[in-house]
């Protein structure tokens, strides 16, 4: 709840070192900073690393403690004098990070860096902890403070309600807005961030509307808050899933929003900043999903982990990859007439698979954006397999010809381009409709639809390839 | 300017529409709402589509004209009444959608729907209009509103100049805050959206400082805006990228941020919904570039240029299997020997496909981020190098187990288990050094990495295994 005092402070000392003309110093690009402090950290010179710890702001210290080797983290960290620093660092890391850092502290250090942090970051790290070190956190802190975590907890870690934070500034619709600047006048220390808004709530603790903070300067200070308060911005329902609330956020451009019950009684508040570490979390995940590095983002995360979370799509690859050789098996006697066939192979599939995943990133995009939804999805399909059958015809064209003229054999070339005909539309035609299958069976399409789309179109472009020209030549 | 009051009215109008109690009726999710609309608009009952339109804010249509066919898009703009509701519509669209929409209209309606928009908006779409109308449009404004946007222009498109607003509201440090909170008073009408700080300026115009809003509510209305303004937030820097504006903006949790020039005058400020703008272009080009989609964002745009967008990426792998397939050709007598060979080809390699890419990913992923910098590279080679030759012993180990039991072949087992552990140390090391080798040659590593990686994964894959086999079995 202290935290703009923390930060206060914590500015300050800053502030000393830099100067007072602030325009004259604009912000440096965040890697320039950056890497001064890395080379620092490498040289290993305690002194060096101490004085450029200094300079840099929690955030930047958390960018730092991402840029370098475990072992590293646990010198910098060592470094670190103020303990109220430290909270600060820990919510700006990545969970990967500092689950690890976390692993390595004792008891008495964990819950005195955790106590500070805003209700959001704590529950996030309460719940990544073993239940029996954070039983004994939640037990070490007074009761309003538990119940408020409480009550944040008992939220799926995914939904409105597990982002909120507690930390509201309530009003009710009769306080003239002179009692409510009096208010603050008396509490400025323990405003939360990012504050564009008082919520004004009934006697009942009901949602009534908001109360921006220029309403204040700019009303007549007789007026009450249920006269000048705006009611036009709905809450949020706790359960709306998290992708829901980003979506709502950027789509109306809001920097925080009042979170309800199923009644309308106010909970919390999310900021827009919560929203755009959702939104770094899913582009995250469809990056390294699609791209089968599995759930790892620390560039620094010790082997054997690493090798156990690469090994598990390396192991689901060498799989598909099995089923794609057994296709290839059936035509062993094929291949020996005609080694051509063998040459041709790696072209077929890899056209099926670019076209595919082409089709297949744009659903799951056009999905995730709300573009895509049920009532349409008809165009789309119909759309993608004329684009399949264009593509298909434009491509099996200059492939049949090439082949054909290359090897000197029409039959091998007609073959050819018959293949890739059929791999570009079913390609096509899988691209579209696997997306809401694996929804439908309750797997995301964006972590696990390439690796089958490409079984799909590798096993097409084999079977069609190779079983056309086994019935053409033999 | 007026964009708030515009807000007011269209607010307004829905808000009859829906009722006087907001917490009875919580947002719904996105997706519900859109629905609706997208099933009026399919049934293509005109009087329906109007009355659909009419409950979706001007952010909501824009997700609506994202999820039509563009012939239906045409009908759903005719039947938008309100001109000032366009122009919001127009500035929530997707850049590829909204260009299309632009090109259909005449500069009557063209000029009149953009008069209105945000700075930074406006400019969006000036750049991408003919040079000639946008012309007439820049030379149909006043000569206050020209050269506003003329500031704006004059900046690199994805640099903080070309990112920010010049809707800032200015004050001096010698005025009190009383003056401060009449000039706003009678000024409410004009603010602009996120307003979060005024700023203070010097006589000449240089960034002094942020005056919070707050600060109004809570400070002695006798003091002077120098004497409570905040000058710990330097100002941004009108020639820094905007990967790094949105950088500055996540780690400070920022609302909005001053724009200064080199010699620290205030030039205007950008805004979080700007930065959010830029974090969502990010994550799409890096999920298109790397699954070589091209830039293909609208899932309606016209055929033709979607086959012509998807042709590049299709070309550029058929070249790149080409290369493939001829490495394969070296070795027909080979494989006419011994077919087995042809096989376990897409086995070897995909494999080194798989594990290079996600070195590639997370290296790519580490570097936007600014935690893989010059400074560090090393740490992280040695570790992806180290991980590879791991990962490679331990599949090697299995795969050449396995095929040698399963062709009852010893040689052909070690065969493969020697291909899969060249590959697969060969795929971390170009997977980690390709990035930075591309950027040296200003290539963008998310967009092309992966379509280099696989072919050098796939050459080095088929040469390794089918070299080892001639060496050994010939």
């Amino acid at each position: 709840m202290n935290n703009l005092q923390q930060q206060d402070r914590l500015a300050d000392s800053r502030q000393q070192a830099v100067q007072q003309d602030p325009a004259l110093f604009p912000i440096p690009a965040p890697g320039e900073k950056l890497e001064e402090a890395i080379k620092a950290v490498d040289a290993g010179v305690r002194e060096d690393i101490k004085r450029e710890l200094e300079t840099l702001s929690p955030a930047e210290i958390a960018d730092l403690l991402e840029s370098t080797p475990p072992h590293l983290r646990v010198v910098i960290l060592e470094l670190i004098q103020k303990e109220e620093e430290f909270s600060h660092i820990l919510s700006q890391l990545d969970p990967d990070v500092r689950n690890e850092l976390l692993k390595g502290m004792n008891f008495h250090d964990l819950a005195s860096a955790v106590h500070d942090l805003d209700t959001d970051d704590f529950v996030d790290i309460l719940q990544q902890l073993p239940e029996a070190i954070s039983d004994q956190i939640l037990t070490s802190l007074d009761a309003a403070n538990r119940q408020r975590l409480e009550k944040v907890l008992s939220y799926p870690k995914d939904s409105a309600g597990g982002m909120m934070n507690t930390d509201t500034i309530t009003v009710k619709p009769h306080h003239p807005l002179k009692l409510i600047s009096r208010y603050l006048r008396q509490h400025k220390k323990v405003l939360p961030n990012m504050t564009d808004n008082l919520i004004v709530v009934s006697e009942s603790g009901k949602y009534l509307g908001l109360l921006p903070l220029m309403s204040l300067v700019i009303s007549s200070p007789k007026k009450t808050a249920g006269e000048v308060m705006e009611t036009r911005q709905s809450a949020i329902n706790c359960l709306l899933d998290e992708h829901e609330v980003t979506q709502i956020f950027i789509r109306d451009e809001l920097i925080s929003a009042p979170v309800v019950d199923e009644k309308g009684q106010l909970l919390g508040r999310i900021t827009v900043d919560d929203a755009v570490d959702v939104m770094i979390e899913q582009a995250d995940q469809s990056l390294s999903g699609l791209l089968a590095s599995g759930s790892e983002q620390d560039a620094f995360a010790p082997l054997p982990r690493t090798v156990r979370s690469r090994s598990i799509w390396l192991g689901i690859n060498l799989m598909t990859a099995c089923v794609a050789a057994v296709v290839i098996s059936f035509f062993e006697a094929s291949i020996s007439e005609v080694v051509a066939l063998a040459v041709l192979l790696p072209v077929v599939a890899s056209m099926g698979g670019i076209a595919g995943t082409q089709t297949l990133t744009l659903v799951v995009r056009g999905m995730a954006l709300n573009h895509i939804v049920p009532a349409n999805l008809h165009w789309v399909i119909g759309r993608e397999l004329l684009l399949g059958i264009l593509n298909g015809l434009l491509w099996s064209a200059l492939i049949g010809l090439g082949v054909g003229l290359l090897f000197s054999n029409v039959e091998l070339g007609a073959v050819a381009a018959a293949a890739i005909l059929i791999t570009l539309t079913v390609a096509a035609l899988a691209g579209v409709t696997l997306p809401s299958l694996l929804n439908r069976v309750g797997i995301d399409p964006a972590l696990a639809g390439s690796v089958i789309l490409t079984t799909v179109t590798d096993v097409t472009g084999f079977l069609s390839f190779l079983g056309l020209a086994t019935l053409f030549f033999f």
